[in-house]
């Protein structure tokens, strides 16, 4: 046994896998190898996904639900998958909220010793202005836990949620949903302990001046309070101050958002007609709309950039899908999802008319060099995606693990029956030093690992629409 | 048959080798996974790789081998073990070549029509410099071979080899080493052909305007040419002149570099000595020179903050090692390899005096998030590295494949018995971005990059300690 063990064993931990299947039954043919090499080459040689990204980048800009830049991005988005060859393109309409930030978000700390410190922040997506757009002034309260206001008295106060995302998670993504409840839920929780507004500690590892804006949900029972993020340096300089002199301290803030009710843009998607099951189609996406800060260049322009690049890059390789291929630009998934929500609810309509979505792959992680990708799927899909390996092992594709393939096309997963939902995995390291932030800008995707995320997410495709049953 | 494979698949990639170890004999212990969760909790939350390479990089700077920072950076390295508590501490001693830059490096392309383009070079490590410092001058011949010369008349032309890097190669590491019999052997194969001085595309799939020095070498048999990298941007530009008007381009160009014979300097060591088997030596290593521009903050600084960083972490969580750890910081290794040479001699002799290196492991491809290892070992040493593929993998470490572990500790691979040898890989994507030019500073590398990749090291020095027969 022992000799069979090292013999197993040398030929590589891929190759474990591998003999596994030969023993089954393998689920790649030579040819998917082929295809796939032909996808990165393609792509490495003639991609046009930084270019793409710059003109989303730099040419339109931010684009932030309700905008009109983001009116722009739909209808640049609709031309170059025109140009790169769908069959049909159409607008899917959706309501969107057009909140915006306004020019106004200001904030200091002022010591008993009549010292004040600006602070960097901005507002929160969806937060309410100070009333009047004017300065609103209470003692500090720190916090780390949203649940430490259950036993303290927070009334007339500015709330500062100073939880870090935990350094010891190995992976980011998990420290940023671990500290997440602070900018999501500390709003309103503030609001029922009496406070008259927040400040929400930035998420990321990094140690710097960004304030890096997202969401908030409020609670519809309780006050609407003003709501910023503030820069993680500000807020351990705030904590440290906090601890000296507690009680002592007073900030004051001003912020002048506004709520401009709902406008429809929608979700952009272009088709490729199947030529043996086109009643079955696979969806790849990425969401166009992005934070007005920065130029969401990361966070999501790298997404949309990847769906257009697979769809051209298999044009241009001459593949021919079997079934029909969904390229999908997403509205509204940063402060509503009401694109994702309203796709799958199209997607229910589709398959009650004998349309069935097989699968959906959704790139929203950013531009960084890829690992592999999560799946959100019945045991069978991730059993398939997981014999895939060996293919995809010279790209460097390891990852295979499980979990939410994304916000946009999560709502897929209540279909039935259930369709193989796939997120790309880029590394995740740097990610949150730029998410939602004003560096999140084009300079700061580099472009083979940009690259490499499209023709991943290409070969993706490829293989479900190959092999999925 | 269908079921069990589906069971098995389910559990994920790396259970399929849980599953092969459940039925052999696990090769690593509960305790191995708490001791490396450990560490990685001790360099993410205390380290000070960062921190070092600040100081490495910026009090210190570069240091190249014979110059007097890397007499300095000695002493700085020996004082950091001595710091965090080897037992011993020594410098072996090294004779090492004391090549020196200069401060002109020029270069001019002059048209027909009388512009002139001004290049951007620097010298090659090792390159004479042009005679008396002057300017020379030939017609421009460009190639993307050394064979093509076989055939060309060169005489009295300033060759440039132009083959860039090939950009479908997945791993950049593969397409420097593609494109590096240029800067190597070019020198010498041109003046074989009767050239008077040569131009180097420099290694990089970067488009920019920064010449990428390296080492070359020179043929005993041939006039030594001076040789020059010359950036990607002016080397593409040169190209399509002589393109357009072949045989009209003249280069003109001058460098002061300076062969100033040899000094001694030396690697580092420290020595952590083993409980149970005191005679079995297992090296962490990477090299304390670099070239001269920049900061070798990559290449190799971050190399050697990931040793320092293991030693002061398994330090920090009480590790108790059962062998002897030996933490040496290299010299030489950028022209020359003096100091790897050195090592294995006197490793060789430790050998026949009953001291026996049993596993060496090597940083020396940047300080980028960590993938895995590479191995050049036994068979039986790379079964054994594989079977801890479930123990590493919450920490993104997927990638156990065979190949060239590092330049340092190569020359131990002819000991017998062969040592296991290990190498880190980083990801390779940006690395040749900075890679001995100008923007390999510190700034340019990421603190929890840096972390994850030293947390890496200790974690496998660990494993090897712990298991390696």
């Amino acid at each position: 046994m022992h000799s069979v063990k090292i013999a197993f064993l040398t030929l590589g931990m891929m190759s474990l896998e591998a003999g596994f299947q030969a023993s089954a039954q393998p689920s790649t043919t030579p040819s998917d190898s082929l295809l796939i090499r032909q996808v990165f080459n393609e792509v490495l040689s003639h991609g046009e996904a930084h270019e793409n990204l710059r003109v989303l980048c730099k040419d339109i800009g931010h684009r932030l639900s309700g905008s009109p830049s983001a009116d722009r991005a739909m209808a640049w988005g609709q031309q170059r998958m025109d140009s790169y060859g769908v069959d049909t393109s159409y607008i899917m309409p959706v309501e969107v909220p057009a909140w915006t930030r306004g020019d106004v978000a200001e904030a200091l700390a002022l010591s008993p010793d009549g010292t004040a410190m600006d602070l960097h922040i901005t507002a929160l997506g969806g937060s309410v202005p100070t009333e009047d757009d004017d300065w609103i002034e209470g003692p500090l309260l720190v916090v780390r836990h949203l649940d430490a206001l259950d036993t303290l008295d927070a009334r007339g106060h500015i709330v500062l949620f100073n939880r870090p995302m935990d350094p010891l998670l190995i992976n980011t993504g998990a420290a940023y949903g671990g500290a997440f409840d602070q900018r999501g839920g500390g709003a309103s929780v503030a609001a029922e302990a009496g406070a008259i507004g927040v400040l929400v500690r930035s998420l990321t590892h990094a140690l710097d001046t960004l304030p890096h804006t997202g969401s908030l949900r409020y609670k519809d029972s309780v006050d609407k309070l003003p709501a910023a993020a503030i820069s993680t340096v500000d807020a351990s300089a705030l904590a440290k101050m906090h601890r000296a002199t507690p009680g002592t301290i007073q900030v004051r803030m001003r912020m002048n958002s506004q709520d401009l009710g709902n406008v429809e843009q929608g979700n952009v998607v272009g088709e490729w007609r199947g030529s043996e099951f086109p009643h079955e189609i696979i969806t790849l996406g990425g969401h166009l709309d992005s934070w007005d800060i920065g130029e969401g260049a990361h966070d999501d322009g790298s997404g949309v950039v990847h769906t257009l690049e697979a769809l051209r890059a298999l044009k241009a390789i001459g593949y021919a899908p079997r079934r029909t291929l969904r390229f999908v630009l997403f509205i509204n998934e940063e402060n509503g999802n009401r694109g994702g929500k309203r796709y799958a609810a199209v997607a229910a309509e589709e398959h009650a008319s004998g349309l069935r979505h097989v699968a959906a792959m959704e790139s929203d992680a950013g531009g960084f060099v890829p690992r592999g990708v999560r799946m959100d799927a019945p045991d069978q899909g991730v059993a398939m995606v997981r014999s895939w390996a060996n293919t995809l092992e010279p790209y460097n594709l390891h990852y295979f693990g499980r979990g939410g393939a994304g916000v946009d096309i999560g709502p897929l997963k209540n279909l039935k029956p259930r369709p193989l939902l796939l997120g790309l995995v880029p590394d995740g390291q740097r990610y949150f030093d730029l998410h939602h932030s004003s560096q999140d800008v084009w300079e700061n995707v580099h472009k083979r690992e940009l690259e490499l995320g499209a023709a991943t997410c290409a070969s993706m495709v490829l293989l479900l629409d190959r092999h999925a049953e």
